[in-house]
């Protein structure tokens, strides 16, 4: 696994069990739904994935881009597939998204390496 | 067609045509560039569409949803799957995003009757 | 009731209605969760819908605004402690603000007309 | 006049009226920094009007955009000009600025007539 | 004092007093209003606090939610109202807001410690 | 050459050359028109860098900062004129702003030194 991705899931992983033992019954609530949503459905999950990887690419959350990058990375989406949603990103939100787009190429080069 | 169809259609239309009598050039390559954009590829027009949704859903820019809406009726988007995706826009983008899911549900129903 | 009120809650019930009856368990827990979260705590009811009002402002959603205005003004915010709300809303999210600002106090005063 | 710009200069002096009624010290304060900002300095009022012009647009407010659009007129900015300032809106903030430069041409237009 | 704490307040502080010694008349008075906002009023500093620090979470700022963060604690929010905070922030502003939540949790330990 | 700059241009160059490696035909299309839309035309290239730089401001996107306060160097844009903009920018964009700002200041530090 590379150094980025390492770095990223081990932050993430020890807040979000900081957030399990400190949040309040609401945000556990928020937190659950936000698996639940991704689930299999009449989506399936590759295209809930990319759709929430466009979305985090227009609201510019690097750490959003990289987990839905993973997600989408384990769900098999090619190459052409992810330059067709980087496109759709940098158009939609603007030339704002390209510093972001060239993080996530390199975290998507990184995962695929 | 329904009333907010027409009526959103129509000066859509209208302004887009202005546009094209009085754009410079990159604005004209930037206009061709958000049609090529949504063409077929690697990914299919109906998931293209529905990136472009969630997309305009989480910036909140109600145009762009009625657009991307009416895409996604063409595409035979179904309401189980339309669902889904606003709720990876409501989840996204927070529930400042409600009062654009109310506008595009009424939409949506318009573009089904 | 004004209105603008009438209007606002008209619309909002309608189609609040309209979510109740096509929504799937995910949105339905979602818009739960929007109502729990406002509920007393350990922040009283008016705190939250101060912290609401001035989320919504900043990020310039003016449905938010207006309903987060209708339940401050029921649970009796004053117009100075109003006025404090509006200068935290309009410098922190700036001068792009003020249209909202202007569309906000004109609602302020129709609820307390 | 044109209709447009008759009923956003209506609204907008009418609800500036109420603000200096009501307002704080601080928001009173916020306001007059909205006029000295854009007085002539190193930079002259057509550059500031178009800086103003050109941020608006990419935070998609269109009482700014057309309170700017008003200004880039009174300055004399060329249509070449204008459609520059567009095409960097455009990129800058994406697609989904398009929505708000229909409107922009539309009342630039009604300036023009 | 914690690390992340030094770190913050030492680089906002060398650049503050760089401000200072750069900085036009308005810039001045904006930075002035930035701290006359946040006194004493019809709403005491502790909600004040609560309020910019919900509207900087909202609007994503991390340096803004450290700022913010830092005076809830010297006015002696408590974990249950912060939690309460964070729950309000994570809702209105969506996942999007999560990965700030997880820094902003972290930053919040650092000033308990 | 200051240890930012030579850095932000190291990071922006490699990724660039990545992206001409790997994007499809929109994407370079989209980058090619983020060149063009600054060149000199009805409005010369200050001005333009000027307005990019505004806008990256306000969209508060760091990198985006950068490299406009280095292209605005190149074109001779005084302090004076810079604090200008940097109002606008605080103003419009509000005090989330302020710590981009700081960020901005000790590059157009860095590339007059």
């Amino acid at each position: 696994m590379g150094k980025m991705i390492e770095e990223f899931n081990g932050y993430r992983t020890k807040m979000n069990d900081r957030i399990m033992e400190t949040a309040n019954t609401n945000i556990k609530r928020f937190i659950a739904l936000d698996t639940t949503t991704y689930a299999d459905g009449a989506l399936n999950v590759k295209t809930k994935e990319m759709l929430g990887l466009v979305a985090s690419m227009v609201l510019r959350c690097d750490d959003c881009i990289k987990y839905h990058l993973g997600k989408c990375h384990d769900e098999g989406v090619s190459n052409e597939e992810m330059n067709e949603i980087f496109m759709i990103a940098n158009l939609v939100g603007g030339s704002i998204v390209i510093p972001h787009y060239r993080r996530a190429l390199e975290y998507w080069d990184e995962l695929n390496s």
